[in-house]
């Protein structure tokens, strides 16, 4: 099995970056919700005050692989704040290309943002899940975390633009 | 009935901030996850680089009243990201002392943080809601927003301390 590291995304991955945000909104049957672009994405993630920061995972190649290595999962994650507990990570998309699956490479992303956390200073971080994904479900809960949702009730509510405009007239 | 109205917290508004936090998580019946100090707002929320934003309600006092304005209610955001619409807003906290609720103050929190929000070119914003908290729940589908979990089945999950240490061993 050839092996795969984790990496902070340079701009350059941001091609590939998109591509996953595609292949993840589709595999959550929301794809329609998906507007981002490749630009937005470099400008927003990798100028002097990124909005967020984002891991990918890479194959590398075995020896004597012609192909260069591979993107073929992300993490994008941004800092919060929880007037609880101070800053605070929120990984907003974890991805694994179907293909890649089965081998650890989700659990690598996670245990990732894990050390970023603690490296900044955070005590704890958070991340949604749909409720018909029981395989990330289980995932996240063997790895440690808590389903909120499930425990204390929360729910979770967006104010959309048009919604937006009628509040602010 | 006196006058309200919203505006961006100053530095010395944080002993207020914080005693609403306080009162709030209790409210939640949450409040021994509060872990924050007064220093620490003033610090993450009022540097160079803020990790929060923050509005506060305040009473007007009538002619002749004594007393100055008074804090008593607030809202708590930051930009958050997402990987379908960009920049968007994250209202962490929203808070009305029990003895000023039913004027409408709750709402107006709403419409300056839409406000911000749309200033700030955010398609959305969102907040979490528990469950039993109907009151709050039904303002805020009549104000237009949707709640996530109930239609597209979003958990929110969290990683603790704890679990964070382990995954980062």
């Amino acid at each position: 099995m050839a092996s795969t590291r984790i990496r902070e995304a340079k701009e350059r991955d941001c091609g590939d970056i998109l591509r996953m945000i595609r292949e993840l909104a589709e595999f959550e049957k929301l794809s329609h919700q998906v507007k981002i672009s490749e630009e937005a994405l470099r400008a927003d993630g990798f100028g002097e005050n990124p909005s967020f920061h984002c891991l990918v995972a890479e194959v590398i190649p075995t020896p004597g692989e012609l192909q260069g290595p591979r993107v073929v999962g992300f993490g994008l994650y941004y800092f919060i704040y929880s007037t609880w507990k101070g800053r605070n990570i929120y990984l907003e998309d974890i991805y694994v290309m179907p293909q890649y699956r089965g081998q650890g490479i989700g659990t690598k992303i996670i245990k990732k943002v894990a050390e970023v956390a603690l490296h900044k200073g955070c005590s704890q971080f958070r991340l949604a899940v749909l409720d018909w994904n029981k395989k990330a479900m289980d995932l996240y809960k063997s790895l440690g975390a808590q389903d909120l949702t499930e425990l204390e009730g929360w729910h979770s509510f967006r104010f959309e633009e048009a919604a937006m405009r009628q509040l602010a007239e």
